[in-house]
């Protein structure tokens, strides 16, 4: 196998960077992919990770060739191609592919992540439009999830604004979810990108939206939180960014707004409140300067039962839902505890769903 | 003269705290009202000082006594009263005499300052009467200046809930001003009190306001601002706030709420953001504890011509009016350097104006 088939398979196997680093400590990218499935499991792979790098990869390998084909727009950039987003990799899970319909260049660019409720209120998305809007005629390009609500809205005033956006989606490039956004989505692959970590065809699942949600971070020098309720993903996200020591901004809202609530959250644990894309392009000024920031104090403390989650883990790959129904809570909550699990390195995403890896 | 109208009359001559504290080391409260002018003059009091401390304090003293003998709920509250608050007193200016209209025993109790703008929107009438209305339910003082809007609010929502207000007025307590806030000064005089550093003929006048707001500050373990515009007088109380160590709250307001542009510069400056009385109540605790708090960063850099200012103050009293127009600076600005001036010490108000006082 070439170059590029090989970190297909190794992605297709629910491989992320960290692990990867560790493997790559010891032997080159070839020689790991060609390693027999014994071998593979006694350097730490689970018996199914062994297995599907063995026997199965050369199908997904197949798939996502074929799809890159299909399109001088499609690009599949590796975890040591140039155009592989620097931040990106700084984070503790990155993928080992990303897949790419747009303009790959723009990756590298300065980007600010912007998240926010699915049912933003009409001040939320006017907003999001606004700084969306503004943010981009400063020359940011603005990242966000291509969800219902603020992120719509974000592209599209980032769009409006003639600029160029990124969407990272949570299933593969040749599904788009939600269906109502396909215009959307082609408007954006037009200037700008989308981006997946999922093969082609894999359809979205619930547990895929966090997945998705760190890389937006990931990508990005910040993290703006347009709305959000403070049980929502998009404190997941902020808890995200501040992980990676990004920083994390927050629109105020009423004192009676409940979509505020999240932002009001995040801002009395250190986020920095938003009174227009000045207090952002700040910090767009202090990166450029510092490199990476200093200690960013935001932790969310998720009071959530991981270790029961993480005893359900097993080899066999699980799904979300029934991991939902097992422990007896909503599937929203059971995959943002995975998503800080798999960060951890303590499961890992495989086609079928979750399964335990070893501490190695 | 006794030692009420002994402190009535180093009141009348502008003397406060500070000054006195410095003046008392050499010798006692008789012995320096007593002394003739020329030797009031050497240990560093203006001419004006001394000529009025000589030879017309005894008008003022009469005054205070007349009004304090017309009701039975008229108090003077000296310095070394066992009521004088001790709070305002560690601030840097306390005034040497208060007039208490109401229950004085209320001084000492736990207060917050509730401040903000006189044309708030509907939302921020709202919050502050239930803030005002949910502190008095929780056991603590609402204190504010009886100005209208936010602080007009702020005593109805305390007095609808059941509780006691205070209410620091900027002129003497024969006046009240706003006229169409009588009722409301007699509703809050009946179970609170309404406080006054001003002898009780005393008009109302533009630089008496941002000095009673030093005395509501003052009072209080924290500041609470409702809704507030940039370049506002509750800016500057937030200020003294933390000028004074004690904390500082901010309500947060919709994007495009210019009323919450005030309190949404705060927060950023460190202000902590509310979201409900929870927030409030927490620091009434740790006061408890802990007494004084530590520093508080907030710094709002007014700049504006001090030094310019401050050359027009001679020894003969300047009204507010005419030092605004030969500065070429609106009463309201002229109005708050002046109140920095003064708490540096390096001004004194008596009746008709802003006199310079020595550096001593």
């Amino acid at each position: 196998m070439d170059h590029l088939h090989n970190w297909l398979a190794l992605a297709s196997v629910g491989l992320r960077g960290q692990r990867y680093r560790k493997l790559s400590e010891q032997m080159s990218l070839a020689e790991l992919v060609s390693l027999p499935a014994s071998t593979l499991q006694q350097i730490g792979l689970t018996q199914r990770q062994a297995h599907g790098l063995s026997y199965e990869a050369q199908v997904w390998v197949e798939q996502a060739l074929a799809w890159q084909a299909e399109a001088t727009d499609h690009h599949l950039i590796c975890f040591d191609h140039q155009y592989y987003p620097p931040l990106l990799k700084e984070t503790r899970q990155p993928p080992l592919v990303l897949f790419i319909k747009g303009d790959p260049t723009l990756l590298a660019l300065p980007q600010i992540a912007m998240v926010g409720s699915r049912l933003p209120t009409p001040t939320g998305r006017k907003v999001a439009r606004q700084l969306a809007a503004e943010l981009t005629q400063n020359g940011m390009i603005v990242t966000s999830g291509m969800a219902q609500g603020i992120d719509s809205e974000c592209h599209l005033g980032a769009l409006h604004a003639g600029g160029k956006t990124l969407a990272v989606l949570g299933h593969g490039l040749r599904q788009i979810y939600p269906t109502s956004n396909k215009r959307l989505a082609a408007d954006i692959a037009q200037t700008g990108a989308l981006i997946s970590e999922y093969f082609p065809d894999v359809r979205a699942r619930a547990e895929y939206f966090p997945q998705r949600n760190r890389i937006v971070v990931g990508l990005s020098i910040g993290t703006l939180v347009v709305e959000a309720t403070i049980k929502s993903g998009s404190l997941i996200s902020a808890n995200l960014a501040a992980e990676y020591n990004r920083e994390v901004f927050a629109v105020p809202g009423s004192f009676y707004n409940t979509q505020a609530s999240g932002c009001h959250h995040l801002i009395q644990q250190g986020a920095k409140l938003v009174t227009g894309i000045a207090d952002i392009l700040e910090e767009r000024a202090l990166f450029a300067d510092n490199g990476m920031k200093g200690n960013n104090e935001i932790n969310l403390t998720l009071d959530l039962c991981t270790q029961q989650l993480l005893d359900n883990v097993e080899d066999i790959p699980i799904s979300v839902d029934v991991l939902a129904e097992r422990v007896g809570m909503t599937v929203t909550d059971v995959s943002i505890i995975l998503l800080e699990l798999e960060l951890l390195g303590k499961i890992a995403v495989v086609p079928g769903g979750y399964i335990k890896v070893g501490s190695t």
